[in-house]
């Protein structure tokens, strides 16, 4: 079932899974297309991103954002086209960047919505180097990894847009940068095409070996967006006052409790303490001043005219397909930013 | 055996401990009072500290700093009075500060030795409130934690030379402290001599309820000297931009290897994540700018002179006693600071 003028395809959270989604998570419906009112416009949804962080929203727990509620449509954020307008600075044909979700149409005030123009260049990349995962990359590693020039910076899920992002960056910065994905495929995308110096596939028997020995100099900045086992294997190697920015826990999403043991928590708590690291939490538009974001759409609008940065994705075809996408996302079987083509 | 001005006791490490030191760990020896040679001064020890980082040193492992070699004498900070000199700036009867270990006589070249003059006002106090105990509490809570006026601060080992201090401070800036002791003794002690607004005894069956009760507001200030259960009760209360300056890991100190599950490590994580923590390890000497300790000497006199600080110390009679006083240390059964009278 294709996009229409005619009706408003929905994906709704169903039920809360436990564990990764299944065909019980979400649920396609069809309602009327909303009629904008007065100081309202009418958005049509062309791409829809999909991130790791959905996943979390599906849970209801105290987390940084409130969870979707059972029955509503998931949220994310689309890149879409003003059909009709009652809002200032708004026109139809604008191309905009909305958090309208997982949906074909939606109502907006023009709050927090970003005016893109009617013909930009690469609209979707708004959803990923441009945007919320490219803000990510930049800010995790510059503004709480501080790398330095000629320090070792290990970057986990590599191949994804937050974490190809951060590597080329560290790069920019004359770091040794080593990157962990998912399969030779993805590693040697990492390597050649990114320009990583290393890349090592999380999968491998002897991945803390391989990795130990990426990092002869120890790792001073671990960009940490997937914990579970790249994290134990970093550990060890971290060097006194290495800094860790913590941007995600994709590997543990999927949680239902406490995991079973051993208890990783005493070599986390004992390695800060030894090595002095600093391990910091942070979301992207709550934990840095507004006015960072200018100087990160200049640095990266310079990186790109400069040719110094590489940018994969990978474009899923209907609305309909977004949830088995989003487990791709989810299990590391994607590469390069997801986007959903809706209409 | 008491201290003898013909021959040096020195306890030395004997084997290196799996879990809590027993007697085989430390071993008493007696050798020659060494004699000082040009630009040297012989060191009498009069008190030892005795602190819960010992521990540490006796593992051969990885960390902030050199183990203690086997056969050689554990490390440890003394109040000791200088017996002949040979060094510009330190004569007879002065005393002084000093890194010389568990021994009666040790010889020096002055090189990082305190000179607390010939007669200071509560000489064994430079191993606590005025040292380096003192300055990890002032440095970790004020330079890490940052706290703020109306925040909410938990301290573990409340009534420990750190914690008593970190929570003191806490209470002159203005914030709600709730500290985490060991049993009903220490905790009366915590909020009748110190000023804390509730204690809770980690021994405790409900102690996670006890907690969250105790903090209605949430954590914004964890200062973390044990791990452990106090840290798992800790890290569900944290509240958004939390800080967490690591400054031990008490209970942790005579792990042997990880040990049974469940893993808290996704819990660490999430929770660092998704409340935007900052984690933060630190070593006194080793994490802040020299300058610093000016400022701490100079705002704990201030305090001290305005009756704001208490202290609390426990003298421990006899070289002999260190070792199972370090165990006391160890396992929570001390009160106060604890110091060695050697000689």
């Amino acid at each position: 079932m294709p996009q229409t003028s005619d009706a408003n395809r929905r994906i709704v959270l169903a039920e809360r899974p436990r564990g990764m989604p299944d065909d019980n998570t979400l649920r396609l419906e069809t309602s009327a297309v909303p009629e904008p009112g007065p100081g309202q416009m009418l958005v049509r949804t062309v791409y829809l991103s999909l991130d790791p962080y959905m996943r979390g929203r599906m849970n209801d727990a105290k987390s940084y954002a409130e969870p979707v509620k059972i029955g509503e449509e998931m949220t994310g954020q689309v890149v879409g086209e003003v059909i009709t307008s009652n809002v200032d600075g708004f026109a139809p044909g604008d191309m905009v960047l909305n958090g309208s979700g997982w949906q074909d149409y939606a109502l907006s005030d023009g709050e927090g919505v970003m005016n893109l123009g009617p013909d930009p260049e690469n609209p979707s990349w708004s959803l990923g180097l441009l945007g919320m995962p490219g803000y990510t990359a930049w800010a995790g590693l510059l503004l709480i990894g501080e790398p330095k020039e000629g320090e070792t910076v290990v970057v986990a899920a590599a191949s994804g847009p937050v974490g190809a992002t951060v590597g080329q960056i560290a790069k920019i910065k004359g770091c040794r940068v080593v990157g962990v994905a998912r399969g030779p495929e993805k590693c040697a995308h990492v390597v050649e095409n990114l320009g990583f110096d290393a890349c090592i596939d999380h999968r491998a028997e002897d991945f803390k070996e391989q990795l130990a020995a990426a990092c002869p100099d120890g790792i001073d900045v671990y960009f940490e967006n997937v914990g579970g086992k790249v994290l134990y294997g970093v550990l060890p190697l971290l060097n006194a006052f290495a800094r860790v920015p913590v941007c995600g826990v994709a590997g543990w999403y999927n949680l239902d409790g406490l995991p079973d043991g051993p208890d990783y928590g005493p070599m986390i708590m004992s390695t800060v303490l030894k090595m002095k690291v600093k391990l910091q939490g942070f979301i992207i538009f709550d934990s840095f001043p507004a006015s960072t974001y200018k100087d990160f759409r200049r640095d990266m609008k310079d990186w790109l005219d400069q040719g110094l940065i590489e940018y994969r994705e990978q474009v899923v075809e209907g609305l309909e397909n977004a949830p088995a996408a989003l487990n791709d996302v989810l299990e590391g079987r994607s590469f390069g930013k997801v986007v959903v083509r809706v209409g």
